[in-house]
């Protein structure tokens, strides 16, 4: 039996991460899954990230630890609101308070070393360039170059090989788009977790962006969000 | 009084970034310093970068814990053994087993996180391409590449305004150059650490590739180390 290549999947226990892991199974690659315990608000994230790693048979599941509280400076690491019942127009304008600093950037670069560490040159991210405009690492340029560089850092570049590549699968996509990709690869997204400021049991506030935007999501693409139903 | 502009510098204690922060000071920065604490052997090299920060009046030190013993994979982090005693033809060729994968470009990407929040918009880290050449991610390309990738991921990136800079002073300095201008900028280098494997009180080992080059690069620079003097 041949060994199917690994690949990193950033995997966060949302709807977009827990999409992209879909995803990369379906390409061929044994997915190695990577979460990140980073002074988040709710430990649910964590929890929905374990239970979505095991409902997908993932084998290699780490957690790294990092805290970016030490910096300040953001609302999900921080105690400022998050922002509530905002009209879709207004969610894509501007950089939001809810952008961490250079949070993608972290996680690729632990990523990158797991994926040194294992052997493997693909790394899978769930970042969408149309829901989430105002951040500035979720853009396809970003990613571009994020990819160039990492291509200079590891041992790969140095020694030839396969290159490294990033794979940012939901890039252009819709969230109507990601969620019939999900379910045609038969993703069960009652057990995800997208809101930012959840109920002790999970229970998405219905308010937050993330929240809105899933709600629209499942609207266009036809669907009932399983969430809702187990939340009910 | 004006104020200075604020630069993040990564500082491990050792004699390369050490030096560095002087040069960040000489060029009229406020260095703002940041250490890690990545699972090394040692606490020692943590100690050494504060009492450098102390006895250099830096106001602001952050230490970010990151633990990259979760993925496994190195000397550094790991329980190989550190070699010992190689010539310095040994030393440039491949790449060491002291590699920690991804170690500089996790570093930078809190290093950029920090500057995001600071406002600061110059990184000083104190790679160095000639005596290292062994270790992918200390090539000028690499953080050329790095510095790209910091302008796309951030805030600046989007809104404009000053461009991110990646500054790596040392990177084409022999040992013996970067010694001379820490000397020159009153640098006490009886503070700094640099060996992979000191004992209990921080003494040098000696035998590393890293005792081995510096006391290759006083003896060139034409100075005694006070490290020595100080151990005596």
């Amino acid at each position: 039996m041949n060994e199917l290549p690994r690949a990193v999947v950033l995997l966060s226990g949302g709807l977009d991460s827990t999409t992209v892991l879909a995803i990369a199974r379906s390409q061929g690659y044994e997915p190695c899954a990577l979460s990140f315990r980073y002074g988040q608000r709710h430990a649910i994230e964590l929890e929905r990230a374990r239970e979505v790693a095991r409902a997908m048979g993932v084998t290699k599941h780490v957690v790294a630890e990092i805290d970016l509280r030490v910096f300040g400076g953001s609302a999900l690491t921080g105690d400022a609101e998050v922002p509530k019942g905002r009209r879709g127009d207004e969610i894509g304008g501007g950089i939001p308070i809810t952008y961490v600093p250079a949070r993608n950037t972290i996680f690729l670069s632990f990523a990158l070393a797991y994926a040194e560490v294992l052997g493997a040159t693909d790394i899978f991210i769930g970042v969408n360039a149309l829901d989430y405009s105002g951040y500035p690492d979720c853009r396809p340029e970003y990613i571009e170059a994020y990819e160039r560089m990492a291509n200079l850092a590891t041992r790969a570049g140095v020694e030839g090989g396969r290159p490294l590549k990033i794979h940012a699968p939901l890039s252009s996509m819709s969230k109507a788009d990601i969620i019939r990709t999900g379910v045609a690869l038969g993703v069960d997204y009652g057990i995800t977790c997208s809101c930012y400021d959840p109920g002790p049991e999970g229970q998405p506030c219905g308010g937050c962006d993330a929240c809105l935007l899933r709600a629209k999501g499942f609207a266009e693409a036809g669907f009932e969000d399983p969430l809702l139903q187990r939340s009910r």
